[in-house]
């Protein structure tokens, strides 16, 4: 009989190499954090998750680490019980949108939940190699063979301010219409990306529709999404929807807020998507009863891991919301992750973004690939996926090293400060 | 390796004695139909399942069952996908409530996902033997060690009608206050339950109120539920609720549809509690944002099995709905499914509803039992429990039996006739 009692947690704090990529916010830090969550049962089988790696969310991770030894890993609706008991620090919480790459107003529970889907993950991938099972079959198997990304497109520099440690990247810059169509180019050149999505939010309006607009000449007929991070208000919002109605398959969080995101959606003429409205199931019921979304972007490190998102997915399907999927910064374990819960959602109708080919460095033995646009769900025991503990140890060496101290917390305010001293994060809306 | 594939699924129709307890709408017949789901993997390893046996379940069982054979047994998403292909015949579907035990508005769809739970449940009773897992670890693990059943009292005859086979119960007759406390007592003596719900809608309201009252004084402070499935008008509602308020845990369906238990919920000041005005993902919408139901009381059979019934669980729980579980007349099969569910949703704050008692006969080899009104959840592979083939054959030998095909559908109208041959289902409301 297989011992499915956990023994051994192991959280290793990672820096990770990230373009200088551009936001509303301001830029990519040249490494941004992440966690790597190792669960190892007794039978020595050990399953991996990643998450969220930020000193707030590594403060949280350690004391739940703790009280997982002992318990079972099939044991997952316990890991929300036990999220409960681990205090978090009031200073931690800031009740408004977080600094570090836009993952929408932060509460004590988020922070949580972010911390929960690195454990649950780690847990379904043991579990399933423990049982025989892909992480697909644990969550009721899967509904189709591979899981449709878009390109997730954004404006950036070609390098990192000059002076600071970074690693070189080989998109270029891209900081107008014709940069981003080129950009565009690349990742359908190199991954068949299909459908497109601009980060936008950080030029004026005027200069994103002009974007988007290349992008759809140079794509005629193609899902097209723009994403300013709620950067508009209401009025902007809408001018933009206007102009870019014909083309876009939704616009992604043009203001900040429910009752914003509302009132453009009731004028809109277009679908609205969001991360940042909604993204806990605390914020859902009233972004449904006033219609405020049309999409959710399901981040399972927000939401709490894959079976969270599967009962995301469940409510958006009784309530005829869409449901797709949102990637931050993020590494291979987590585009497994994804890919086997999207793999499952009977009502996932829009390709799930992914950040994946922006992270040169990942710590896995072999990279996952997009064909087509798609990735294949795994059909092996787990999630599918090995750790390179060469890798693991490289960028934990990054992350201990004194030089890179100040990077523990991703900022992109502070990044932008680099290259323009004044710079603050910018009063919403901004346009 | 194990091998999940299906390679056989038998389906046995059985008729199973049930005594004559009164509801609005008529009389149990002595004997009712259910359908036992037997799902075989390539290893031999059979899993479990039941549901409605009446003729309509059967004629979407047996094309179901074809379609299962040769797919894995872990591919429970997939059972949704195959139950669309399953053409439903039009004239069996009433889009009304259903004459056979108020089952609430019956669609096709509904009939479809009733269908699927018998198999589902046989899925997840495979699937955790053959990788030695109990079934809540599938559904993500247990939250308690034992779930807690309240006491189901029914007006009911001492016998039926004479002159009809029919099996004799020892719980004599209950048709007036100190019947139904008699009743309760001997619930709470042999069981042990704690919490009382009465199946009302039979007598007069004052009568119900009566019996409702005295149940409250055999029994103080004990949670206490009427439930007259919708055979009250508003007025008459707001009427019973106003009386029984200070003693009603909830008041399950006074009226019907949703509109008009909005209208009471609005004015009631006790807590509305369904399982006729939402049974299916398609109805909550209305019933939610209307305020029109405080707890959904979720039957894993119509909402199409223990997935669906912790998705549903997870949208109460998002919209501040309370969830507990609901019971028509069942075998053992179906008591452990509920169980090994119950035991994984959070938010379950209601003592489930529990038939069990009444079936006298069983296809199991040791029956469940209840102590302190709780049934405590196995943690053998699977659902714990095993067939007893011989049982299984004598209660299908009445269902062949010729003597007994006039029930092969359960009519509780049918029923009541024949001790009064006028009777007609009531119109409603009928209060």
């Amino acid at each position: 009989m297989t011992d499915l009692t956990i023994t051994d947690v192991r959280l290793t704090p990672i820096l990770v190499a990230d373009p200088p990529l551009l936001n509303t916010q301001g830029l990519h830090q040249p490494y941004t954090p992440r966690l790597i969550v190792e669960v190892v049962t007794a039978d020595g089988v050990a399953g991996v998750g990643e998450t969220y790696g930020d000193a707030k969310y590594l403060e949280l991770a350690r004391p739940f680490a703790e009280r997982l030894i002992g318990r079972q890993v099939a044991d997952l609706n316990g890991l929300f019980t036990l999220a409960d008991e681990v205090a978090v620090d009031d200073s931690r919480v800031q009740n408004q949108v977080d600094v570090g790459g836009l993952r929408g107003v932060q509460t004590a529970d988020k922070l949580r939940l972010s911390v929960v889907s690195g454990f649950e993950v780690a847990c379904l991938d043991a579990l399933g190699k423990a049982l025989g099972q892909p992480v697909h079959a644990l969550l009721g198997g899967k509904l189709r063979d591979s899981v449709e990304y878009s390109a997730y497109l954004f404006y950036k520099y070609a390098d990192h301010p000059a002076g600071i440690a970074s690693e070189k990247d080989d998109w270029g810059a891209a900081l107008d219409p014709a940069g981003v169509v080129e950009q565009a180019r690349l990742f359908n050149e190199r991954y068949g990306f299909e459908s497109f999505k601009l980060k936008g939010g950080c030029f004026a309006p005027d200069e994103e529709i002009a974007a988007v607009r290349a992008l759809a000449e140079a794509f005629p007929g193609r899902p097209l999404r723009l994403d300013p991070n709620g950067a508009w208000s209401v009025e902007t919002s809408l001018k933009v929807a206007d102009e870019l109605r014909d083309v876009l398959e939704y616009l992604e969080d043009p203001a900040l807020g429910t009752p914003a995101m509302a009132e453009v959606a009731a004028r809109a003429g277009v679908p609205l998507a969001t991360n940042m409205c909604v993204t806990t199931f605390a914020e859902i019921k009233e972004a449904f009863t006033t219609g405020a979304v049309q999409v959710v972007l399901s981040d399972h490190h927000y939401w709490g891991g894959l079976r969270n998102t599967q009962q995301l997915a469940a409510i958006c399907r009784t309530f005829g919301v869409g449901i797709s999927m949102h990637s931050n910064t993020h590494l291979g374990i987590s585009l497994a992750a994804m890919t086997h819960v999207a793999s499952t959602v009977p009502n996932l109708h829009h390709a799930c973004d992914s950040h994946y080919p922006w992270q040169s460095e990942d710590v896995l033995t072999e990279r996952l690939t997009f064909e087509g646009g798609r990735v294949a769900v795994s059909d092996a025991p787990g999630l599918g996926v090995e750790l390179d503990r060469d890798k693991v140890e490289l960028l934990h060496q990054r992350w201990l090293d004194d030089a890179f101290a100040g990077l523990r917390d991703r900022d992109d305010a502070a990044a932008m400060r680099v290259l323009d001293p004044e710079w603050v994060t910018p009063a919403v809306p901004r346009w």
